[in-house]
């Protein structure tokens, strides 16, 4: 159950609410976004929602069978669309591409990326500056110091900037430079992490785990919006098989099931969920078709050397070329 | 490699390149379809092709580094159509729909549905007489009885017929009544069945094991040519995965994985790889955008009173959207 | 439901209680094994049992709420043991203990593997004659032959054989030569050679699928126990997974699960389970001190050498070992 | 390749070292733990190690062709014991068992679970008192309060403590309180956590990621070992896997796996890798059986009440059963 509260809700009336859903049955958190402020309901016994609804202080109340409550489409029928500034809107009506390398590297392939971005009219640009590595021994990044530097160049051409956060402490440091923060597979229960996330007035970016469940990843955006942060997008990016064809098998399945059980944007990452370059497009353009509202991928001015990840990593001419159909793709299918 | 005869090639010249072959250090196995003629040659060791190259009665000869050889695309650049006769062709720049019950129930039901595909320009019928199930205890399909009926009300209407094989024996009593036998996911490994399909004249599908490697299909492709028939179709219809909230998962990327891999068209089926109603239509458009040559679906006239897989059946109308769409995806990709 | 019949009912008598289950909510399906005849009954509506059970005609009647029936332990408490002649026995409080190579391959390896056996008195050698194999180019096995001569030798040792079959048609080829018919992991759900083999009187091994649940191997059995055998045992051998360290991943737990929800014999299979020879051994003790009525492993004088499956292969040296230690293993688990 | 330093080594000589490992083609990254002092080189290229070997402050070196270094066995052949104090240890020919509450819930339980684990002579107690949760508005705990219960409880009664950290803060809080650091399943990939443990004086037990393959289990330990701390533990808690019959799928492969390819200790985890009760001493047995150096379970004085994880929980006299059969179990193991 949520109980979405009027702005102004004397703290005597709140109390009441909270009183009379306890003795429904149902234990109450009181969950203060930067936007409203809602009592989620923790509950069993089926009642007449009458009996709350008429209470002062109310402004809507809600039925959510889901386990998962704030981001349920059960409650809220409209789905949510982040505002970034300066025009750029994630998952209203348009669709967001997001690219750039695996990891920042330096000036000159920062430069290049966003030429390349702004000519095709791509306004949100991906990078790595924390590198989460199976190995100690491998390249962690270019860390603050690239993300300042990325900052300065994505600023002068009206570039967004998405780029993961590892950890907690990161997220001070990183917070002035970014525009969307983004959650990697390893971290989706990181709990810690989320509910930090959640006190931070960046929009997130949930990547499913690397062998997460759908309804994981929906408690995972759970704690972040439980914990006070609205503006959330989720991420496919494919999911731990035995195939060893690909890297990883993107779940095309997960794509209408999201857009049915949750009012949140969701984004796919072809790069991640193929792994291997010459297959990234299909992949996109399929992603697409299934309901996504962008998609994610990895662009580098020479993949062959880059840092990280290039054997995924398209050129610019290949990613020109797949910016192209994916926006004929969604025309085709917002005019079915 | 793969050493194509000429087809009036004398003993001994075929002799002598066996020998030839054997002291290079290859086996081969000699492979007649009703098309061609083939040595097959197994082997390691590298080797100057042009020392077999010149030899009387080859027709052409290639090195083929898969492990598995008559399917692989690195020998045969043109890619294989099926002329099913009538008109209907699989896999040559056309998408094929092939649509149906999950089980023939009876006459009326055949009947609508043939009224239903016939208006909407659909060629092939799918539906099943023989169902493999879980339990013994489990409706088990109408048999040949089914089969022959079946067939009877499809020729009348120009409609071609695709209809699973269980086992050897069931072969020859479908022979008559099918178009394309298909072999079941449960099936996929089971090479005595594929040996014999080996020796039809009829177009076989193979679907991927329930938890198959796409290269375990390529394989069994292999076995059915290798055994003399080229007429082959393979299909994707998901997974075995830990996520639950889909029937299968459905992998996207196997669709232009295979397509890469080998010169056999790729079917889809979403019904199987999603298996639940509302989302077969978006993972279907998806399919095709990622480049399968064609769908396989389940459609009933009541999807609620269906034998068998309702859950995952649209109804006639759902179909009937779902055609237009799947034609205008792939317009667009073959148009991009 | 459960409904065994007495060996002389009569056939009016019988039907009386068809009738009076139908009318009750019940489909019955009549089961004629070598033993006992049986009903079972599927039907969902909850009565009381003893509606039916003072009826003339029934030996004994039970409620089962497995989907399967005649497998499950709910009705049958006491273990099935299934006796292969000569004091061959498996199940009945002795450890079970199959051994040999992956291939039969030549008369000089028969016996040699019949010798260790018998020294280390192992009554029951596995072996293939009939191979499975990915590839169609690959050793497919001795076939008949090869099997006639294996059992001209083991029957001179007093040794008993178990072999897989692959289709309907080896069936008859193979039976007087085998005391046990294994069904491979490729065919768990070959639902028309589980038929067959339930109208055989030889023993039948049904191993789990390569990603077979427990519940799959439990109604595959319920197949072949329903076409009339009810000497059954299963084989745990691995499953497929994510894990590349492993061939399969022996899913241990299933030992346990499946003695608690059935009453037949379990056996484990840790060549396949694991894959690697240097790790069949404890893979093998852990599966008996799990609670496995038995273990099958492959065992060749010079595995290096061996026709197929060498690498997870254990010499004779190394197999006597694991007799000794499994022997052990078994002896405490008895008497903890 | 691994270089063991001299503790007195002159800076010049180290400076050689690299500068001529370098020369050789090998990246040398230093990690000094509370121990040693070692270079451990990232490279391609063979070479003879005898010119590296006769250089002046070299202790030992190593070629290790794993790609994780520390944690390999291929250069340390004794294997590692942790050293708690007060004469309990890990890992030395001793099977160490952990056994406790999933969660700390309040002073009677935590006495009454010391009672009982004092009464069987075990020396190390498991508690959670952070609680990573799928759902926000579950039970997360006790938090640090309850620690330092549970601490003054167990240290007059000579017990140590396990017990998850979930994030970096939270390292310092616990650091005075516990004697092993657990990382749990959902962080084994959270590099900088594993890194900042590096930096700690305590032992870490490391638990297998939910869908984390062997390899990445010894990277993340080689993490901790990088960073600084050698007190390493492994543990193997089950994967996720397609099966519904368990909660996971106990690997019992890796148990022999690891014991190969690392010194560390191995520890098994029955209680998550099966997850239901009564399975529990079989597969705990089984664990031990395949070589594990310990086993980690929960019990509680009444599962049916516990805060979490009762369904999977022993009571205190199954725990009893369950200790006296692993150390015959153990006792058996090491004696065959």
């Amino acid at each position: 159950m949520i109980i979405q509260l009027q702005p102004s809700i004397a703290t005597a009336d709140k109390e009441a609410i909270i009183a009379k859903s306890k003795a429904l049955g149902y234990k109450t958190t009181e969950v203060k976004t930067q936007e409203h402020v809602y009592l989620v309901g923790i509950g069993k016994k089926e009642f007449d929602i009458r009996l709350l609804g008429h209470m002062a202080g109310i402004a809507d109340i809600h039925r959510v069978s889901d386990d998962y409550k704030l981001v349920s489409r059960k409650w809220k029928v409209d789905r949510t669309h982040l505002d970034l500034g300066d025009g750029v809107i994630i998952g209203d009506g348009t669709l967001s591409i997001m690219a750039g390398p695996c990891s920042i590297e330096n000036e000159a392939q920062v430069q290049q990326t966003i030429d390349h971005l702004v000519a095709q009219g791509v306004r949100i640009m991906r990078g790595g500056v924390f590198k989460p590595r199976s190995s100690p021994y491998a390249f962690r990044g270019l860390g603050v110091d690239g993300l300042k530097m990325w900052h300065t160049l994505a600023r002068k051409a009206g570039m967004k900037i998405i780029s993961e956060v590892m950890q907690v402490s990161q997220i001070a440091e990183m917070h002035d430079y970014v525009d969307v923060f983004q959650v990697g597979a390893r971290n989706t229960q990181n709990f810690n992490l989320l509910d930090e996330l959640g006190r931070v007035d960046k929009a997130v970016m949930i990547k499913r785990g690397i062998s997460g469940t759908i309804e994981e990843l929906l408690y995972s955006a759970e704690y972040v919006f439980a914990a006070g942060n609205e503006k959330l997008l989720l991420c496919e990016r494919g999911i731990r098989t035995y195939e060893r064809a690909s890297r990883n098998t993107l779940d095309i399945n997960a794509i209408p099931i999201l857009k049915e059980k949750t009012h949140l944007p969701v984004i796919a990452d072809p790069s991640h969920g193929i792994g291997i370059r010459e297959y990234v497009e299909p992949v996109a353009l399929a992603a697409v078709m299934a309901g996504a509202d962008g998609v994610i991928y990895e662009t580098h001015q020479k993949p062959e050397e880059a840092a990280s990840d290039g054997q995924q990593t398209l050129d610019f001419k290949e990613s020109e070329k797949l910016i192209r159909k994916l926006r004929k793709v969604y025309e085709l299918r917002e005019n079915f």
